[in-house]
């Protein structure tokens, strides 16, 4: 996989004033993070992004998933062309559409129950019971005739549910039992990871390194990368994907393409948020540095997670076919992601480190 | 299946004062709560449960998971005789013994990090960062070489890590990595439900009834009965354990038998608590009903969902033998567990209301 070439750190531009300061930092560069490991892929087909945006917006009008005030941002998230640049080789526009509505749920539910400063509704104090309904959307309660049918009416009470609940129905049409268990596990895990995340905002508690890449590997893009085989048409049977090696290389592609979000998102968080966690801000507070040096050693740890996946799944695609097949399904998605950040001045702008 | 004859409800005893405070509550009935639907089995064998005692306790002992002074609470609970009484097909005492880890570590962690009332560290306000790490000590971290290593000596920091670690590592030497995985996310629905409750605590929300069956799911003895095939030594492969039908029976079977805690606990909790949630008290909230015709009607609910349990298990167990098999262990577990409950006087007593 192809590495741009990097301009070396040391080549980087001295901060007009103490790096800790959300103004000091001028945001002003676009395009990819110099010294990034990552796989170039081209551009998204604008008609098909644009037919999956056509089908996402139906599809949420449709389920009254939020007030046409909202529109405007999730416009400016541009879920067409995320999944189009996520799953390359994305068996129909069918396949691709529930991704987009996934990812549109994911996106919801983060929104509405956990970003306390969007002000949506998001709170920390009852995140705990909230994201449990959201989880039962897709995990359905079974109990008595009249709990099933109190349930199936909760289930509609708002966007998050209503989105989560269809979006999984329709993502069960084409995925098998074993893929829908799968995601179903891989959203218990990002609900985890939410709430660990607001315990520590709560108490103010400044992690490890590494206890804030454990929680990452949890408040983590996995349940998306969770579909790549049953959007691309295939199952990697369970039996396979259970395997630790297996497990490892998705955990690692997960971690590297989620800290690809740290580091593209870092001036933005900083600015709307100065005390948002993410990896420069840890690895600076553990490590007495300024957030310039942190932001740097942040590439490395993402490069060196990156590096770990590059070669474990090439060793692993050379003992099978399949798993050769998820392996790609698996990069296709860290790509088609970097892409997406790399590309998205809407949300994205860059420290001016370099 | 056998159910016992009950009292009818008709037939109770006038309670002498007002029913929601506990010292209104005379709790001297000890044995089966009549009118419960359950199948009667026979009583551990004294010897098995005492060998997997004396194993676990070693294991306790080797890996210092919790103070001497607690081992009176632990031996009340009669681990080696729970598991025995659970699993009555199991392969071996090997295999018994690490059901009897699982169990442990599992109270260990309800006991030291949820349960606020015990002393034992519980904390409700960053019990979402806690539970975090002790998911990630059954789901390992994968970063680079330094935050892996900073992981794994993170994992034996407290009784109820190291208990989750060592247990898991000893599971996943006869489970299947399907096995392995499937029990990851029943600990992770586990976790979700003790943060569901917790912040429920935390707003004094009181939920309706159907709410607190849908939370109950999560919090719930699921994990225990996730191991019954390989505690018995095979597997229901994981494209049939997945499939909806396969994971309702899973659920009812798991519903049932942990509303039975609600059931044999409430006048501990009663008495403890008052305001700790079981379903007899939300089902008395809900319906402006004192607390007697409260817990009569809890015994409906349970009865009801057993029966669907029995019915559809009975018509999938038809369709194949290992289906018939898997359900037969479910059915086990449920029956093992009553009895545990009835005959635990250690633990338990019964309210007065027959």
């Amino acid at each position: 996989m192809n590495v741009p070439a990097s301009t070396p750190a040391g080549a980087a531009r001295p901060l007009p004033g103490p790096p800790s300061l959300p103004a000091s930092l001028r945001a002003r560069r676009t395009g990819v993070i110099p010294g990034l490991k990552y796989r170039p892929v081209a551009p998204a087909d604008p008609a098909k992004a644009e037919e999956v945006d056509r089908r996402l917006e139906a599809w949420a009008r449709e389920l009254d998933l939020f007030p046409p005030a909202w529109k405007g941002d999730f416009a400016g998230f541009q879920f067409g062309r995320a999944v189009v640049l996520q799953h390359p080789r994305a068996l129909d526009l069918d396949r691709l559409t529930v991704a987009g509505e996934l990812l549109l749920a994911e996106n919801l539910v983060d929104s509405c129950y956990c970003e306390v400063e969007e002000g949506r509704g998001g709170s920390r104090r009852d995140l705990g019971a909230r994201l449990l309904m959201a989880q039962s959307a897709i995990d359905p309660h079974h109990g008595t005739a009249r709990s099933q049918e109190q349930w199936r009416l909760g289930m509609r009470a708002d966007g998050p549910l209503r989105s989560y609940h269809w979006a999984m129905k329709d993502y069960a049409e084409f995925a098998t039992p074993s893929q829908t268990g799968r995601f179903v596990h891989d959203i218990a895990r990002l609900h985890m990871g939410y709430l660990a995340e607001a315990a520590w905002a709560e108490t103010g508690y400044r992690p490890e390194v590494w206890e804030y890449l454990v929680m990452r590997q949890f408040n983590n893009f996995r349940p998306c990368l969770s579909i790549v085989d049953a959007v691309d048409g295939y199952e990697l049977p369970e039996a396979v994907h259970a395997r630790p090696e297996i497990q490892r290389i998705t955990a690692l592609a997960c971690n590297a393409t989620t800290l690809v979000n740290d580091l593209y998102s870092f001036t933005k968080e900083l600015a709307d948020d100065p005390a948002h966690l993410n990896l420069p801000q840890v690895v600076a507070a553990n490590e007495g540095r300024g957030l310039k040096a942190a932001y740097l050693e942040s590439i490395e740890i993402h490069n060196r997670i990156m590096e770990s996946f590059e070669e474990e799944a090439a060793l692993l695609s050379a003992t099978s076919p399949l798993v050769e097949r998820y392996a790609q399904g698996l990069s296709d998605w860290v790509a088609g992601n970097h892409e997406w950040h790399a590309t998205n001045t809407h949300r994205y702008h860059l420290p001016d480190y370099w």
